[in-house]
């Protein structure tokens, strides 16, 4: 879902940087001790240099910084344990989708498949859900939205087979856009999460909603940054799944709703073309209305990524 | 004070950045609405441009993108309205420092003088110091120190002459390494401030402490910084100053005794060279055994800086 690019790089831009003392960001890096670990150099010695080039580049000034100061301390305030404020920020800025590219981005050889796309993790998933039967609903608690039958099969990338005993683990927010734990007074603990195991030849169902869209919270710099940048702040409805077995990759990712109107704006840069879906109407199961089939392709753990080249 | 410079900047890493979607960050970009402002649009276009680069240059770990999140979330949450823990993040990594660079750096015509160079404020700076009568001192409380006569003449960049009726601003730590609202059981409120007008022809003269070198409080986010990076928190020994005048650019800096261990090793860059100064041994004056001259030459306001061009 990309959009198209502009010249941001542009020279002019550029060479604005060479305007200031050329001997500084060397002298802050280069005071990183010898304890330093060198992964560590690497990291921070980078962030230093592009946060200073940024400075540079838009020669920013003193309100702008204190501004900026202020911002980030307004995030560590308003987070809670079940608040990431600052994980938030990074999604609204593409950070979390960008670094889940980089984790994932496997070198993979020309003709061959993909895996199914990763998509990031956010901060609504859980590590106590409940294992739950294979056909059994993850909708406990009563709600407004329409319930789908969805299955489908988990197979091996490279010999196509289907995978047993692959865990899907799959959670989404209720018809009012809110998650369990957001929403205490409205669903029970778990309601729309559960993991499940694929049976001898990889094939796993179950019962779901069909997923709505929803706001990120506005109350706090979050809210002040999308208004800063003229954006709206909903995600397009979505399903988010994790799947893994000990012999792959775990796959974390989304699916959406191909008639969502925020798909090609999404909030947080999640939507990938392979995560786009259709339901479909179903007749003759009185537990569902609709149905989505959505098979998931898994890499042996033994490839490579990108980044481990 | 410049340290030696290195080559981070290698092909080698800049290269890797283009092992991913090169359609990404134009799109997370391109998603500001019309309705943004143009500056804005230009310093987060910028900021999202470089915060990307980084994360591409690095191949940034999900684990070390979340122990970012958790390190900015953990800013704010020790941050209250005495302690600003995101300026003192921002002062050990240079960009306050390097914003005072930008905002100060002015056009100067070869082999013209240059204006007394500025450094950061800080986060001490009162605007509620007391004026005070020439001659006065600004020790009011208890200390461990040595007093010493400051005086000098504030004179015009380009005339040469004394600037009378400038407003000399000063504040500093006690011997003990502490501001007075931070040290309300042994300072007195303003403790150590004041400001002072100078004389129908610039001249300025009051009593200070000798200053003492002190480490910033390392039990927050500076600190888990500053071990990460295997620095020291110690600020060498220094004197704040604003200068200001209303037909004059203000002149906000820091003086620093010569002999000081950390003066090249400053926790948060603010030296330099026209800023380190020699206190002498003073005879025959009961209220001081040291005394400080210093001059300072303010540029008229008129004058353009390189940002400005």
């Amino acid at each position: 879902m990309s959009a198209t690019t502009n010249g941001v790089e542009a020279n002019g831009i550029k060479a604005s940087a060479h305007r200031y003392d050329p001997d500084f960001t060397p002298a802050v890096i280069d005071l990183m001790g010898p304890k330093t670990q060198p992964r560590t150099r690497q990291v921070l010695g980078s962030l230093i240099r592009h946060i200073h080039d940024f400075a540079r580049e838009v020669d920013l000034t003193n309100e702008e910084w204190m501004m900026g100061v202020r911002f980030i301390n307004s995030i560590g305030q308003i987070s809670t344990p079940t608040r990431n404020e600052g994980q938030r920020i990074c999604d609204i800025i593409g950070l979390e989708s960008l670094v889940d590219e980089i984790a994932h981005k496997l070198v993979i050889e020309s003709g061959s498949d993909s895996p199914t796309s990763s998509s990031i993790l956010g901060p609504f998933w859980s590590p106590h859900a409940p294992f739950r039967e294979l056909g059994e609903s993850i909708v406990r608690s009563p709600h407004t939205g329409h319930v789908a039958l969805m299955r489908g099969r988990i197979t091996d990338l490279v010999t196509k087979r289907g995978i047993p005993n692959a865990v899907f683990d799959i959670w989404q927010a209720s018809s009012n856009g809110k998650y369990d734990f957001q929403d205490p007074e409205n669903q029970e603990p778990n309601n729309l999460r559960g993991k499940f195991r694929t049976d001898a030849d990889g094939y796993y169902h179950l019962y779901i909603l069909h997923p709505t869209a929803y706001s990120l919270p506005t109350d706090g710099p979050a809210g002040v940054l999308l208004e800063l940048m003229d954006r709206h702040p909903f995600r397009p409805a979505h399903i988010h799944l994790m799947i893994s077995h000990p012999e792959y990759k775990t796959v974390t990712t989304q699916l959406f709703p191909r008639d969502d109107q925020y798909l090609s704006s999404d909030t947080v840069f999640a939507v990938k073309n392979d995560l786009v879906v259709d339901f479909k109407p179903l007749k003759g199961d009185p537990k569902a209305e609709l149905e989505l089939e959505y098979n998931i392709r898994l890499a042996p753990s033994t490839m490579k990524t990108i980044s481990h080249l």
